[in-house]
């Protein structure tokens, strides 16, 4: 792979996530050599894909070139690259170009959508776990009403304009969210001729509340909020198929629709080299110790979503989102170099800062440790956090503005079908290749 | 195509671009039905195509929803489609989306990279007419870097690391200096262990001068500055073939390179059904009388870069840029508003407001009609005058802090790789299919 052995021991972080990213940031200016891979050129910051999927927002607004949050440090080697498979007795980690070795090995390879095996959904749904899948999304949603007006059949233009979000975690909730202000504000405009009133956002969810990894609190609020948006909430039903045209559940429930998002669950990336049975959850996590070291193995690590840190507060290791990625990220940074120190490492503890959901304009829920609340402030609050979070000035000043004028002008420009994904999907299905 | 006669005349306009809208906002509030079509659901900036290449803007900020700019108005349809031929014996379109008749129908398709014939060069090279193309470029360039980093041979990293850009008209005399500041300012920080000086940028003009259509003042300036940035000219040259790795020129110029950018020429985007020999130029663009009308036709008209309204001063017809069609556009509206009113039509006349490029920070030129200049002032006006007419708001004020931005840090921030051309395009090899 072309990278030299320095006189420093060299640190592997495999994926510019939150973790490998936070990790990154806490080695630079160390005596250490520290190679990222990852097989995308930049960081993408998740929590808001949603609104790239609903035309709120530029994907390069949200999205940061590894190399420039690397260019600060010295010592920092990075590659775009796909990582095949882990050699853990000889210390070394293949990829599509080529093999390196290593000192100590971090996978922060995050997280898949899960689609529980279930294969003729995943070949039919769409999902949102990354840019190139969210700014799909978006085109399909607007092929959609265009190819509603040429449709011949009430019951064509209707299944075209109706859109089925599976899964009320924060994801669902917040595309289900926008979807529904995308009906009230802007179809009526731009779809004069098309009876978009018929146009319909169902939300179905297997347990018995929405956001049921927050308070009973938020959960309601997020209900109503739904509800008063005329988002169609289905609880307690489980999606068993979906042939592209038919959805199924295991209740009497069933409909047409042309686009069913997958939002149902996450598993972690694992990496093979890393997948025995001793080693990984049946999320697909690899356990890790307090130290964040894999099972057996000391110069080995996982952190974020992909590691199961299981505790007793957390007897299914930490929630898979950015906090415990970032903290475990920061965390693990200072035990290696403690260990660069011959100092023992220190064990991880999580400092839970809570978790939070925007429904629409004034409407999200936030849970902190010692207060919750919900609505116009806990909207912005969300937008204050997420601003927070996002890396680089340009982003969060274009993210500002974006957030800023789509509020006055209930308006969300970047409906744009930049590449038409009904389109590229034959050129797919002809050639048998995946699309990235 | 689903949409209803009205008692109204109904005009087709055939085109979202410069022409095409101007002319529709001069038909809004008439009694006129219009009907415009085009492939893409957005207006797209052209003149800014090259800084999305270059990851100095995002694709979404020089992009307009087209149903947003005609949501104002009534009266309107539009249809997402690509026109397939023309029937004016029986006044009507055929789409891929079905037939629709009309009253007057307006050709304002633009026009297309023009290879001279020449296949090979078409298949290997780049060209820069749409959104998708300069996203194609711009993951290209980065995908170059990354690889160069992995090549083996010098040779072969020094191919990756070279750009040819054939045609020195405006678009590759602005892609020329953005990349030789790329070159500069965020190659040695993005890639430390990549020798990244010996990134070449060769211009390929075969004229005696760049920007041959601008005064002598300003190709000598733009000259120049390009120099000073360390862009390699070679004037007097054509390029004959390009195998997709060795460019060779009529004299002893050859070199190899990874990316062989064609903005050598363009020819009319005609139409089946007005393509005869009689109606259409050699540069394929179809030839109108004073009023817009094509050869022996009184309700079919063309604007914009199709249309070759020959003149005394434009013996050629009028140049292929946006101020003819934005020009005639608003005096089409005008007359067609005059001939539902039963009033004779006027002749079109060109003022002709100049043209300007720009070839790095504070380096640009401008010809205006009375006065020219070159330099800092030049580059502000530059500025000034692609603010004015980007479309939007929002599109205005991003654009603006992204300029701010790079100007200010030295950088492009939006250097993403969204989707990696080189994958897709075997995807696109192995399905035979076109990539949109």
């Amino acid at each position: 792979m072309n990278i030299p052995r320095s006189s420093f021991p060299r640190v592997i972080i495999a994926g510019g996530g939150f973790a490998g990213i936070s990790l990154a940031k806490k080695l630079s200016k160390q005596d250490i050599q520290v190679v990222l891979l990852d097989r995308h050129n930049y960081h993408t910051f998740q929590p808001l894909l949603y609104q790239v999927s609903t035309g709120g927002l530029e994907p390069d607004s949200i999205a940061y070139p590894i190399r420039k949050i690397l260019s600060k440090y010295s010592n920092f080697f990075f590659r775009l690259t796909t990582l095949e498979s882990v050699d853990t007795e000889n210390n070394k980690v293949i990829c599509d170009i080529g093999e390196i070795d290593y000192d100590y090995l971090v996978i922060a390879t995050g997280s898949d959508t899960n689609f529980f095996g279930n294969e003729e959904i995943q070949k039919n749904s769409m999902s949102m776990k990354t840019i190139p899948e969210s700014l799909n999304l978006r085109s399909l949603i607007l092929e959609n009403f265009e190819e509603a007006l040429l449709a011949d059949s009430m019951d064509d233009r209707d299944a075209l304009m109706n859109f089925v979000i599976v899964g009320a975690g924060p994801t669902g909730v917040e595309l289900a969210g926008a979807l529904a202000e995308i009906k009230k504000g802007i179809l009526p405009k731009d779809y004069p001729d098309l009876d978009t009133r018929r146009a319909q956002i169902n939300l179905i969810q297997s347990s018995d509340r929405v956001l049921n990894a927050m308070s009973n609190e938020a959960s309601e609020k997020a209900e109503e909020f739904l509800e008063d948006l005329g988002v169609n909430i289905w609880k307690n039903t489980r999606v068993t198929r979906y042939d592209g045209d038919l959805v199924t559940t295991n209740t009497d429930l069933s409909m047409r629709t042309a686009t069913l998002i997958w939002a149902a669950g996450v598993k972690g990336a694992t990496v093979k080299g890393i997948d025995g049975t001793d080693l990984v959850t049946k999320g697909n996590r690899i356990i890790v110790n307090e130290f964040s070291q894999v099972k057996g193995l000391i110069n080995v690590f996982a952190i974020g979503d992909i590691a199961s840190m299981e505790s007793e507060d957390f007897p299914l290791g930490h929630p898979m989102m950015a906090q415990p990625a970032i903290q475990q990220g920061k965390h693990l940074g200072d035990n290696l170099i403690r260990l660069t120190e011959d100092l023992p490492m220190e064990p991880f503890h999580y400092r839970d800062k809570g978790a939070m959901a925007t429904i629409g304009r004034n409407k999200a829920v936030v849970d902190l440790p010692r207060t919750k609340y919900q609505g116009v402030f806990a909207w912005f609050v969300w937008m204050f956090v997420h601003l927070y979070f996002l890396i680089g000035y340009r982003n969060r000043i274009v993210v500002f503005i974006n957030w800023v004028y789509n509020y006055v002008r209930f308006d969300r420009e970047a409906r744009l079908i930049i590449r038409p994904y009904k389109k590229n999907r034959e050129i797919r299905k002809a050639s048998g290749n995946p699309f990235t």
